[in-house]
């Protein structure tokens, strides 16, 4: 069996050897290291077939291999059949074990390609140091797959926004203001952000030039003393948006100019720049004289920490998103009961109809997973015209989406029992919910970070020798992109920070639980970092739950839950009715009711 | 107030004048990085009257502070009282903030002094990376507080001994060729080992020159084709034991020869060492042009997971403690019972001449801690004849002890109820316990380290705004030392590595809880990691729970455990009745049935 994809990576080899180059390296990453791409830069997936949102290809004269974690391990072994590619599936914490492998294959003197624009600064030398040892070298100024990529897409061309003040939380002056402050403090003159995050929420703009992701690409050069200047296709804004901006001391100049501007960079400067966060491609235009320090980009932890007035616009946001869902799973439960032929696509449908007819509805913040029985069992599985299931009256029915409305960004994961159950589901799916009501309910000290609390949420599926190979929870952006850091609730990494969890940051908290080629579980919810209590032990912080759906009880087992365990599930469905009963009438206020009742 | 360390911190200050340096890094160490110190290496103790196991003392021209942890702030703030010496409470994970502290005190050019046998290579390089961006520089080359010491103890000179064979596991010859085969795979010609317990791990050698340590004062060079030379003070080797090493081609060399060995190394030997493991001042004799490999000591890996012969023998070792524990335990009773005075000191003396009478018994592996009431929040008390609590019929009385077998290391902590207890030491005592509970029944998938289960202990604790700031297991040597390395069980700390529960390791269990002038809890047994089970989500390991004695139920709350917490307890004691029934009789017999029966 053949593929487009065998031709594509002939053709990359042939490139490779004109080139000289022993090993290709195709990370999946753009010139702002996002983590969902605009298509432009989806070389990977063109090369190789593979469209999850994480994966890494190497290619050598005989080897071709993928790399991509247990998330996408079932789904990347059919995309890649035929295709010459080798499925090489990470360990958890095994982010660097391509390098190994390519480190094997390698000779002294060997030259290793990684496009500049797709490649950290902190991956670059990652690679390099990994390499060094058996004396291959990167070149960074080949972009191999780009070369031989004949369709390549353009650069996305969508309009740049303002986020509208009564939303915005602050103003721009004001976060731009708190930045140069922290700048101040470090004693850097300048600072660099390619972060499409990080722009949107200094900027106070949104855009649409990533998927689900109200992003635009842009790099932001901010001056400490003066001026700063946003690098951004000028025919993207209006020129409302750009007085506006010039207004705040902010500057329009052409997105590919970036490199003019930081050539000009004098040895009296110094540059604040994240080397995770910037690509090779950017920097090398900075003189070597020019002083650089290294550090995390200040607003990422500005952003992560929610103000009280973005805090109730997220509390309104999921309230309306609570109303679309009761809407769009009663009436999925109303077609089945009536007979009607129902596809995971018709979910999809439901669920982006009822939240448009919400007040302030953007957009969806990710695309929905719905899926029936084994295709729950993938975690980032996604309904195809040309592939997906028909709903039938029993199992379960794993349904993740989220929207972007003006005032925060949701994100959750319900399990629909849609008719009767096996005994086996209900018990995965209440081992599962263990894991979320003792994450949920957990209090913990000042200083604990994500990776420290995960155990919680896994030790009830450990205990029944089960697992899920994916993280616990993720920060979430305010109406910005539903993946955000720094913190991130997931097991211990070596070497990896260790990011306190902070009153106002906001986490998803998802246990799961995949059985390939029969069913899955994920609960999601997301949950704000609050403070509990002051004791003579120190500060304690807890979570409270922000998201506001009932569970599916007809997937549960409720003999398996113990009594504080049935009473927290019955305290959050009674704050859930009382959030949404008065946004809904008759057959879906019924709906709300039912399934919030008491156990 | 006045005592005699403000004198000797003054005669210290006199020594850095007259050498121009600007600060003098006390720490706690030794030139094998033992955790409990000889005598003649506690400089840190003299200067500054401290006596705590952990702690870093650092004099300036005006400022004097000492840093230590959690488990010693009560002590030292008494025992630092009036030494002009301000104690620096250090946070959890906070090891460096003596540095931080330092860096601002200095200058552009300021010399610092720490003597070089007592600073590792790591930590060497960790002072003068963040010290030398104030450039500041380290000097390594005086020992100012030994220069200043007028009565520094001399050298121990304790007699070294074989394990005998029949507990030894394995023999002298199979640990090094074993050892080889780890040196070989590394491309090592010669590795140098400092670490005590590795030593006498490896030479099935055990001495008593440190404390309740069966370690000896050596260093072990060994050559991966040839010979091995252990440096040691020959007088303490029989001529028997001489010949068994030579046997097995390890040479004696004097102690103080070692640095004339690694002086003769040559161009073409390529040296393996552990950088946090070795000393400076003994590495400054390898020539520039020896090639270093810096890497663990492959003997700490090997040693941490316990053979099958050497379970057995732990496993009846706890026995003989379990046996000695309880007829401690009932004397105490009876004595109470019976209107004796009864001190701290006498709960120590029981112990010591119950374990004494035990087959196999060696000593103490560590000083015990009984601690009665407010003497049981201070982590690591210890009574003396000057200072120690007399033993009232109520309350808690806290108990930490363990032995050194032939056939295994010991290590336990009881609370015992005396009497009538309040609802709130109970209540205490019953949360540390659901902490014991939930980790000892944890079954954990293959992979995963100690940081990553620490927080099941905590989170009945936090649940009520309580927490303890020492770790929640230490791995524990077999015959040697109480706390060993690599794994520990503790919060997750940046940059420290994570080191996988292996099966065969054994490790502490022991959350605690201390509420200064009140009292304090601990509930520590040891456990060792066993295979659970395989299912299709991969290897799952769980504790095996080794210690052999009963909790004190008149210090618990048995409302507050859950149905299956009490069905643990009622296993656990099961378990520990069936063990030592046998052993004991009539009144001791007794006292096991009556603490062993179900709550």
């Amino acid at each position: 069996m053949s593929t487009p994809y065998s031709a594509r990576i002939t053709g990359l080899r042939e490139a490779m050897a004109k080139h000289g180059i022993a090993a290709c390296i195709v990370p999946t990453a753009d010139p702002h290291l996002s983590e969902y791409l605009p298509a432009r830069w989806q070389a990977r997936q063109w090369l190789s077939g593979f469209d999850g949102s994480a994966g890494i290809l190497i290619v050598t004269a005989k080897e071709a291999g993928l790399w991509t974690d247990s998330r996408y391990f079932s789904q990347a072994e059919q995309q890649l059949a035929g295709s010459g590619i080798a499925l090489k599936k990470q360990r958890a914490g095994g982010a660097q074990e391509h390098l190994t492998w390519l480190q094997q294959l390698l000779h002294q003197g060997d030259a290793i390609a990684v496009a500049g624009d797709s490649v950290s600064i902190a991956t670059q030398r990652q690679i390099e140091r990994q390499l060094g040892g058996v004396g291959a070298h990167v070149r960074v100024d080949l972009d191999l797959p780009g070369a031989v990529w004949t369709d390549r897409p353009a650069l996305p061309h969508a309009p740049v926004f303002e986020h509208p003040s009564a939303y915005a939380g602050a103003s721009r002056a004001e976060k731009l203001e708190k930045l140069r402050h922290a700048l101040r403090k470090q004693h850097a003159t300048h600072h660099l952000i390619s972060s499409l995050d990080d722009i949107a929420w200094l900027t106070n703009l949104r855009g649409s030039d990533v998927e689900c992701n109200p992003v635009f690409l842009a790099h932001l050069l901010i001056e400490t003393a003066g001026a700063s200047t946003l690098f951004v296709d000028r025919s993207k804004l209006s020129d409302n948006v750009v007085a506006a901006l010039t207004g705040d001391g902010i500057r329009i100049a052409n997105y590919a100019t970036l490199g003019d501007a930081l050539s000009e960079l004098k040895v009296s400067d110094t540059l604040l720049f994240d080397p995770s966060r910037v690509v090779s491609e950017v920097l090398k235009s900075v003189a070597l004289d020019v002083k650089r320090i290294e550090g995390a980009n200040p607003s990422t932890a500005f952003k992560a920490i929610k103000s009280e007035a973005e805090l109730g616009h997220i509390r309104e946001a999921m309230r309306r998103d609570g109303v679309a869902l009761a809407r769009a799973f009663r009436r999925l439960e109303e077609r089945l009961a009536a007979g009607m032929t129902q596809t995971e696509l018709d979910v999809d449908t439901l669920l982006r109809d009822e939240r448009s007819a919400q007040p302030n509805f953007v957009g969806e913040s990710f695309s929905t997973i719905a899926g029936y029985m084994e295709n729950g069992a993938l975690p980032h599985y996604r309904a195809t015209q040309e592939s997906h299931n028909t709903l039938q009256r029993h199992g379960l029915l794993l349904v993740d989406s989220g929207g972007q409305y003006l005032g925060g960004t949701t994100d959750i994961t319900r399990v629909l029992a849609l008719g009767p159950t096996t005994p086996e589901q209900r018990r995965d799916a209440t081992l599962v919910m263990k894991g979320m009501i003792a994450l949920s309910r957990a209090r913990f000290p000042k200083g604990a970070s994500g990776p420290q609390l995960d155990a919680l949420a896994r030790a009830p599926l450990w205990a029944s020798g089960m697992d899920y190979g994916h993280g616990t929870g993720h920060g979430v952006g305010y109406f910005l992109n539903v993946h955000e850091g720094p913190q991130s609730i997931r097991p211990p990494i070596s070497g990896a920070p260790l990011v306190p969890l902070e009153p106002g940051m906001i986490t998803s908290i998802e246990p799961g639980l995949y059985k390939p080629a029969r069913h899955g579980i994920r609960h999601e919810n997301l949950a704000v970092v609050v403070e509990a209590e002051q004791t003579e032990f120190g500060e304690f912080y807890a979570f409270e739950t922000l998201t506001l759906c009932p569970f599916d009880r007809r997937a549960l087992e409720p003999s398996l839950l113990s009594p504080d365990e049935r009473a927290w599930l019955d305290d959050y469905h009674a704050t859930v009715r009382a959030a949404l009963s008065p946004l809904l009438e008759d057959a879906d206020l019924a709906w709300l009711e039912k399934h919030c009742a008491p156990l």
